[in-house]
């Protein structure tokens, strides 16, 4: 029987109250170390179903989310493997064990960031002028700890239409003392030509086995600019934003966001100088408003990790075998 | 003595109460008609100081506009060629002349558009899909002569952030039957692998003697983007938008708008489904807000002007002598 | 009343029993000729009439054909301008004109095929290997007077299916001892690699305002192959080719050839070691068989034409004035 | 003492009667089973001998072919390494492996098929146009496994000069239910432009350590007009195609076919509308017509093998361990 | 009977004594103005045969320099049109006039200059870095005027091996107070990423019809590298750097500079960190040394003239009138 | 305690008495040799620590160096893993050990020079044109064992300002009987459009991560030129380049050399034709140096190793195996 942590977690997953892949990869194996505590089965082998059985409605809460399904994959690892373990039938031995790994891997998650933090500050050279895009904790916890310890220019973030992440990038950067610039997302060659950031750094949503990133709408267009200026693009990731199903031939689906957010009317707070035309209403114009766009390998000059630096061609080979994904054949 | 008329066009021009290239060159050019009905000027030597005094105002008014010297220039070609006058020391042959060349200018004006939206409507293929940027009233007249002669499938339209010109767009081209697709401006290369439109058509602000695009910020990235898939990129001007002092070496100022544009708050109409960030108040953030970037002659298929189609690389040499521009040796 | 030659020769070239460019468009001017001589016309409003009437006919029977177009207007600008006429009202002036006008049309035919020979031949670099596709006359003659001034150290050509037009240029070239390969019109890329040509040389069927390039199919990815090398491409044209309609926005049509020309079988006379596919029969399949490609501006580096040689995007400036071409406005 | 099944295998491959490399695979697999079964060898030391010659007999007899030997080197693993055979040196212990190893190869060639149709067949966007070119047994599975399960607009297929492979393709195309049209290979540019492709799709003869594909003459233009516009070029091959000697620096040789395929002339079944020249006989004309030519790695957005999807970089690591290739240091 | 002056002035230009086009175009237009001052003709035509003569000589002492044959030419226009001559038989008259054009000539050379200084410099961004190559007078005019109008930061400067002309630009620079930086000429790239100049700016040797440039060895790698990076790469030319035989199919001949230049060794004034190896004997080494290199239009921008800026494109049409070049037909 | 031969071949290295990657690499270990040898440790623990100090101060005689931090990692391996050691407390074993590691050091590296000319001579295509950077005795042995085995046409060594190491490179290859050409860096482009080099082949300083080379300043300007045209562009490097330290973000740093090497005035052996400017003195005149650059993956066909051939991106995953690079999770 599944425990009601479970099932209240998956409906918080789906409401977007919990948000964020981190997010809601921590919040699903907490809610399976939950189940594994709360649980009566009898014997070892329903413990075991029950555990999968919560995995599996964990995971259906956010189907294109390759980190939901990775964190749960290697919560249990012990599962599959009997790795380690000594009375592989003995109920509380198992529930300890789930219990650890729900720790090791909020530790881990920790461990990590800090670790991508640390790597990824050193792709920033001494005071120079980034370029980010949207909103990554992973990007903006790199930048803070460039600006630490060798200095930062400036940091051109985009807007990030519609919804406007890159105003929390403004922010967060600002709170932490770097100097900070919002542009259009229409200005991005411009101020390219303005101010020659010396790298761009981006997030990401997920990553194919061709070494292809999704991420925010608007990437790709940003990879393809500085790829052809010769300015490195790095995408920060854990390795848990792999997918391993695009290994058989998935395609990551690209979520189609409301509508509405391109076509509801915007009201500045303050009037503007020259016309501003967001209050034209829009009865009858369709919008196309894709979450995420695709940014190919050859436009990634690599992925920064925890387990180090990547090129994106090379990631597939590294990123399966840590996250032990079964070779079919 | 100049007069009242001038002046008042001047202040409207420069509050922004008259907008809009051609409906500045148009009110500029109707003052100075003005300028030389009410003239109580003795001899026509007076009457022409009058006049150019009148002009030099006008032009001051927006100095970085192309369009308003070139249609002062041209209206008092009369005055420095004397052409076809035959009695050049009468002020009335004069008046008149003024008066005549206003009406010419005005209808022109009006038929040089109807004849770049004939050109025009014939560069977009048979119920295809078209792409543009901001809005151009000579664009979208394009666009509605083509779907009236040969069907579109559909026109994509960047919203244009900071101001939002993509949704006047959208309503002039629905109000006309059009079916119309608001993208955010990020998703220009998304839209490309989507919508595969087969060209793009955007207006312009000022062109430049080597065929240089200056239009809307974001046009240039477009246009990259364009010209990297082989997707034709066409820019409809008159060739009023020509900048001749660009000949001699002037560069083509880009207007820096209020960072306001960009920083202030934004209220949605509707409450939007996940997170919408434009309530983040940014103080202390800083803002890059150019109203124009600069598209190189590479990018251009070509420009569609009252002349015809040309390459921008000999848009030059065929303004010059239209514009009657003088070689400097 | 249009005389039985004019139509005559209409028929002719509707039947395809006339071909190529030139012979279509030296056909119809010495038909023109033909009318004037027969004109039974009694005065020369109807004299001209006449003319100008046989001049359409013979436009139409070829509509997509710049040369044929061009050649008309050529032979006819006595009439409009009345050049050089001292009685124009005498028909047997304006018929002596006519005559004249074809002989020197004819004359001038050859002495620009010398011409473009002779420039084109100072493109070649000593004993070189030169690439070319499909057949053009034009091209041969260059090719040849290289051979005869500088040397050739080989010239590649395609087969140019269907048709395999290639064959001609291959024979012609053998016959007038030039050394030359063969290759499917697959093998370009390899060719390249393989025989590192200097450069590349085509003819032309039409030619726009933007410097864009109508051709034989195929020509267009050559062009791109050749551009993306280095490789210098040269298009070899009578100005003749040059389509002053496109100006005004008109596209050039690209003519839809029989499918037939690619789904009939076919049967080799020798019988191919290893199987040969040509037999297969394909009853329900389609064909896209477009008789032209599409060349763009910037893959070409220059044209070679009989007033010398030309960037693309300044030919139509050139052409223009010789041809003659009113601007509209 | 070799088998007589191995010398007819032999004889079958050089004379073309067996053809293609999975089919020569399978016979010499099949030819080195039977060596096993009709082995008079007096003890396992001579009848290993015996099979390490027929293997390298059956491997000369196609020695550009790296399925060939891949397979051959697999089949014979437990020769090299005794893997899982409890006692070596009893024979029929020895026969029976090898007659297991041969029946499991041919079921994984089988099953290898099927994952690959599955997994490529995923590539394909729902309902998109498709462009292939040749024939490959690998791509129309993938092809029609799509169309079954997703839908497939169209397909168009190159008719693949000199030999008309593309033929075959959209034979069974056609067969199966799936639009095709037929292309010569000179309009593969045109055809983008027209059809505009969501991928294109090719399979392989050799694979080399760089990930650069030898597959048939034109594959790598294709590959270039598809990479510089965005469309993903994928390329179905077993991982058997992989040739390890690359990794020691090998360069594969690309085969030249006979210059009569090129030079012999061509009758077509019916008259075609204007003029058809396959029958201008060329003696004296050369011809270059090699079988295959080289798409380099950066062209190639993936591979699509039996172990899944992998970039060409990293393609190298992933299948030397598959198959069994000592490191040499 | 031709000057003694004629002939002292060839052999000055031959023997390397007068160096630099425009010293060399202006010497040879003095000595022309020699010529006719002592002339000692009987008749206006054998004046003007001696003249011819002259020129003859004149433009033969360096064949391969167009400004010679254009600044000849020029000189000379008067005796080909006889413009604005009352009495072209009186000798007296046509001597006058040589004079006089040849002060005219001196007077435009030095205005020319001035202009293009004043117009280039204004295509320098404020306070930016510039690279230049090689050393031309025109460019280092346009720095200075620039660094005094609008500051310069920076010019990076090739050495310009193997005359190591950059060393007299880095003087002349410094000696105007502008900060320069040399750097080997395999810094190229490393200089781009390291300073980030705004801008490239050279001077030129020719220019062809096609808008290429020829220009100093290495010139065309520099604009190769600035063009893929977005970088403007200006050449700065008077109109008379024009080749008018490159209309009628001339190739420009690179000059084979002595292989001495590169092979013969150098011995550095201070002993240096590190070896140098400048002291290598090369004996059987050969040796590639051409003077100048091809920079094809498609990676100019603008060329920088007394005329104005122009695409390369363009040039050719302006320019042909500008120096009046007949058309052949 | 460590020994003196440590300390004295430390010394050797910092003042460059000891050079070239390689023969530090040699002497570093042999250093360590030596140290075991004459080492007066009481037991294993002391003689290990005395070892690994020793390895410390041998390291960091050179930081920027990854051959000799890999070497010395390599070498003392036993000391990490006390693999193959039967007793690992009896100290003359260990004495033995690491003895034999310096000779298998020093067998190994010529061993891998032989592989590595063996596995690079056939890259390159019979009887072709190779174009090389600077000087590397991996190159030239690969070039070497080309022209035995399979015949060189030519190399065109470009000088390499400002040490002149092509020098060199021409005299070796000179003196192994191959045809050599030295060029000018500034004439790499002109030079291809001249030779067609087939291939270009250059050596390493360092290699990171992402494949990114870092060789001799110059080498990633003929990358990129090779790279557009499609000419391999190959890295001769023994696997010890690689730098493992890039994978946790490391960036190499680049030397900058002394200004001298470029300021420093310069007297030809001849008096050369035409002026040579080298003894221009340039006080005041700022230089940069950098010894090396950085050429990115994507323009690198692969490297060359005694590994065997790798494409960039995949050789981090196969040398951090072989080396011994611990993953720090």
């Amino acid at each position: 029987m599944v425990s009601k942590s479970v099932l209240l977690t998956c409906n918080a997953i789906k409401s977007l109250k919990i948000q964020g892949a981190r997010n809601i990869a921590k919040a699903a194996v907490k809610a399976l170390a939950h189940q594994a505590k709360s649980s009566r089965a009898r014997n070892a082998s329903e413990f075991i179903s029950e555990l999968l059985e919560a995995a599996d409605i964990l995971a259906s809460s956010r189907p294109t989310e390759p980190m939901l399904r990775n964190s749960l994959r290697k919560a249990l690892r012990f599962v599959f493997f009997r790795l380690n373990l000594e009375n592989t039938e003995d109920i509380s031995v198992l529930k300890e064990r789930m219990e650890h790994e729900a720790r090791e891997f909020e530790s881990n998650m920790r461990r990590n960031s800090e670790r991508i933090a640390e790597i990824g500050s050193k792709l920033i050279p001494k005071n120079s002028v980034v370029l980010t895009h949207c909103h990554s904790s992973t990007v903006t916890a790199i930048l803070i700890r460039a600006s630490e310890t060798r200095g930062i220019k400036q940091v051109v973030c985009t807007e990030t239409r519609p919804l406007l992440q890159g105003r929390i990038t403004a922010k967060e950067l600002h709170n932490a003392g770097i100097k900070c610039t919002l542009i259009a997302d229409s200005a991005v060659r411009a101020s390219i030509a303005e101010f020659r950031p010396a790298v761009v750094i981006v997030g990401s949503d997920a990553i194919s086995v061709s070494g292809e990133l999704i991420n925010k709408i608007g990437t790709s267009q940003i990879a393809e600019l500085a790829n052809s200026r010769g300015i490195p693009f790095y995408c920060a990731a854990e390795i848990y934003k792999f997918d391993p199903a695009t290994i058989w031939g998935k395609m990551e689906d690209i979520e189609a966001r409301p509508k509405e957010e391109l076509l509801s009317t915007l009201k500045p707070s303050s009037s503007l100088k020259g016309s501003f035309f967001g209050g034209i209403k829009l009865k009858g114009v369709d919008a196309f408003n894709p979450a995420f766009d695709r940014t190919e390998a050859k436009l990634i000059t690599s992925y920064i990790t925890e387990l180090g630096i990547f090129p994106p061609q090379s990631l597939s080979g590294i990123v399966s075998s840590e996250l032990g994904i079964k070779n079919p054949i």
